[in-house]
């Protein structure tokens, strides 16, 4: 057992004997056994403790945990603080509010004497608990491969490790140690309380299961170091895919494309969705199964365009090709898209050229000599290219967004049109990017939705002499 | 849920309505179910129906299953088979038994009828009782996925799919389902013996784990499914991983590349060592977490060539850069190492070639013009060719494998010796060719490991005036 500790111990204090490290010491037997072995061994241990102030007899402890500090020759520092206050103050539960003040105090500490790293206690046993906390509780992979050996980041610091070199040995281990090395741990009678959740599953429901298939919790330890290294794998796969996938990021916005998405095998696209989730908000826990599955059949019908609110304040919406998540109420910039300033409707000099948003503009200019340009007409396929039939009467040319209700006939659609939203909707033109997306109109009549279709009573024909060609450009 | 299952049986029956469907019907809520949402659905269903004769009701439950699939116009095919005789002379418990038997039946009917598909009732309560049963025997990842809704192949059939589409169907539902359409469950008694261990977990443990934690069995579902999607990303990964270590491959054994092997995430190298056992054992159920992690202990202290029996008949030797992993007793092919046939002393002729195993020879010449080769033998960097002085006297050359407790002086070590077989380890001769490797002795004394290394005292000097050139070749 010292031996796996030791190596433990040395592949997480990567500083060394001589950096010192802050041990939260609560006097149990885990955190003393620790304390013992890392004086052994060398270490530059700071004892830590925090009195809760829970227990009539918590003031005892610190002393008794002073004097032994000092019989090892470690440094100690102590912090009292009354949790039941602080629960109640901040509406969470005793065991909630204990677990943040004291990571938050080891931390502070660590802070203070540029320590490496905060060593804690946790055994395999505490493992096993945690994981069966998770599974319970309802978790994916990430829940079940349980409490890593060497945490950074962790929620308290991007830079100082958060440590548990128990984390393989179990409590009888940890105990036959104590009592071989004439160590006598603090007894916390709260650790019996079966109206903690995790006692209960410590007294009660641990026994039982270990009934049901003796050495349960061997595999169950077992069972975490193999998901541990599958999530690993996962992980790696989970960041070529968000490479590949994302489109642009901000803190209040992730844009993912539709196509490479869907292109991802499910796990994988359940695993992007999250972290797009987990960038938006990084303090959300628990992302409900229910939050990605509703995204994943969102991207299965991807005719819903419309936006949806995820709860949590998250907003999801599909413009193809393109998904946004986004937090609620969030305005996302409409980036590189061809834009009319809202309202605005200009004219359009010939030859001329009319600024548009998003750093596009329209050139337009006339041509008479007309025949040399219907063979370029007919061969061209960019969308960004125009010609136009406008007669040989002066016309008024304008550029401008839609109008409500306004309709539109398509080029090739002979006796009908049909209504100018519902074109857009067919064109994939993005949602947002609709109400301004610029219109070509000549005598008030749209004549070229810019960038994707003229309309066919201007189309050019062998009888047309005057052509406006125009261009749509970056 | 009558939609759900239409969903479920849609997309696991590909040849559609009309191509005949064995179903496996109990007589209990979810086969009777199935059997009525099938028939309106106007699937070709045959009934299928095992009589264990483990309880004295069964044959009138025979009959009512034939009563009602005549009432759907079904055809129906019957089974009897005394299912404690067949567990005591396989000395199998009546659960394996039952299994075996039961699937048996199905797939031979299928068979028979040229069926697309056998479909059995197992139910969302089904699949929880399952992955809790792993879980607590332990397992990797791949036994918390759970069943498969389409599994192909299975072990009964590389062809015949076992659909079950009532996976993601409340054992709740389904009773309410059979309730409102009047259809009557035969009435298992069985189902209540707690000496059944599956039957403990559905009456005891599952109600306690829901009640730690109200909704746990839909929070496992959710599970199942998200494991299911990370462990096909796992899959594929792992298959790409497999194509590049895989050195080679037959029946009996599989060659892995250890730099290859060892440059992959822990996860991944798991899960190819599990791939390459379960490619000699294809009937091994569970591979011990034991025997994976040796493997990799093994890769990790490279030094360790000596061969180790992991039981289940599997052997495991590194022989640098390669893992074997075999059967035991399995003889591994040798390859392409030059190697002398066991025992020979073969003399060598100058000029003359000598024919090695392997594909291998060994060419000798003598040079008398011996200032225009020093040159050449001081720039040499091919380990396959080699100049030895053997003076102007006449010497007995020969080629030959080594022989117990041998020395050799290498080239550059001045005044001491050192053991033969220590060299080749220093050199990663593979283990098995070291045997038989080809060495040239002068007047019996080791002069050159072919491939490797002349000795010292038959080094060119500026004194050499006789020279013998070889050269290894394949």
């Amino acid at each position: 057992m010292l031996k796996r500790i030791r190596s433990a111990l040395s592949n997480s204090l990567i500083r060394g004997k001589k950096a010192p490290i802050v041990l939260g010491v609560s006097g149990g037997p885990d955190s003393l056994c620790l304390l013992d072995i890392m004086n052994r061994l060398d270490y530059q241990v700071i004892v830590a403790h925090l009195n809760h102030c829970l227990r009539a007899e918590a003031k005892d402890e610190a002393k008794y945990i002073a004097r032994l500090s000092e019989t090892y020759q470690s440094a100690f520092v102590l912090e009292e603080i009354n949790i039941s206050a602080y629960a109640e103050r901040y509406k969470l539960t005793v065991e909630e509010a204990a677990r943040n003040v004291r990571y938050g105090f080891l931390f502070n500490q660590a802070q203070k004497f540029g320590a490496q790293a905060v060593v804690v206690g946790h055994n395999a046993d505490d493992q096993v608990e945690t994981v069966l906390m998770h599974w319970l509780r309802g978790t994916g992979l990430s829940g079940l491969k349980g409490m890593p050996t060497v945490g950074l980041p962790n929620p308290w610091s991007d830079e100082i490790p958060l440590v548990r070199p128990l984390l393989n040995i179990w409590r009888e281990e940890i105990l036959a140690y104590c009592n071989k090395r004439g160590i006598t741990p603090v007894f916390d009678q709260s650790n019996l309380d079966t109206r903690y959740y995790r006692n209960r599953l410590r007294h009660e429901l641990i026994p039982m299961l270990e009934e049901y298939n003796p050495g349960w919790r061997k595999r169950i330890l077992q069972l975490v170091n193999i998901i541990e290294g599958d999530n690993q794998v996962l992980e790696n796969a989970t960041h070529i895919a968000w490479l590949e996938c994302l489109c642009d990021q901000a803190n209040e916005y992730v844009i993912l494309s539709v196509d490479k998405l869907v292109s991802q095998p499910i796990g994988l696209q359940r695993r992007l969705i999250r972290r797009a989730i987990s960038c938006l908000k990084p303090d959300l826990r628990d992302i409900g199964y229910s939050m990605v599955e509703r995204i994943i059949s969102l991207l299965e019908l991807p005719s819903m365009d419309n936006q949806q609110d995820l709860g949590a304040e998250i907003r999801v919406f599909i413009e193809e090709p393109l998904l946004y998540i986004s937090n609620s109420g969030v305005e996302i910039p409409k980036g590189d898209w061809p834009q009319v300033p809202p309202g605005a409707v200009i004219t359009l000099s010939l030859p001329g050229v009319v600024n548009l948003m998003g750093g596009w503009q329209l050139c337009a200019s006339l041509k008479t000599d007309v025949e040399g340009i219907k063979d370029q007409v007919r061969f061209n396929e960019n969308p960004y290219l125009a010609w136009i039939d406008i007669g040989d009467q002066p016309r008024d040319v304008v550029v401008r967004s839609r109008k409500a209700g306004e309709w539109f006939q398509p080029l090739g659609m002979q006796e009908h049109s049909m209504k100018l939203s519902d074109f857009m909707i067919n064109e994939k033109v993005p949602k947002r990017a609709r109400k301004d997306w610029p219109l070509v109109c000549v005598d008030d009549e749209v004549a070229w939705i810019a960038g994707h279709q003229i309309a066919h009573p201007f189309r050019i024909t062998d009888e047309s002499r005057v052509v406006l060609h125009l261009r749509l450009e970056k």
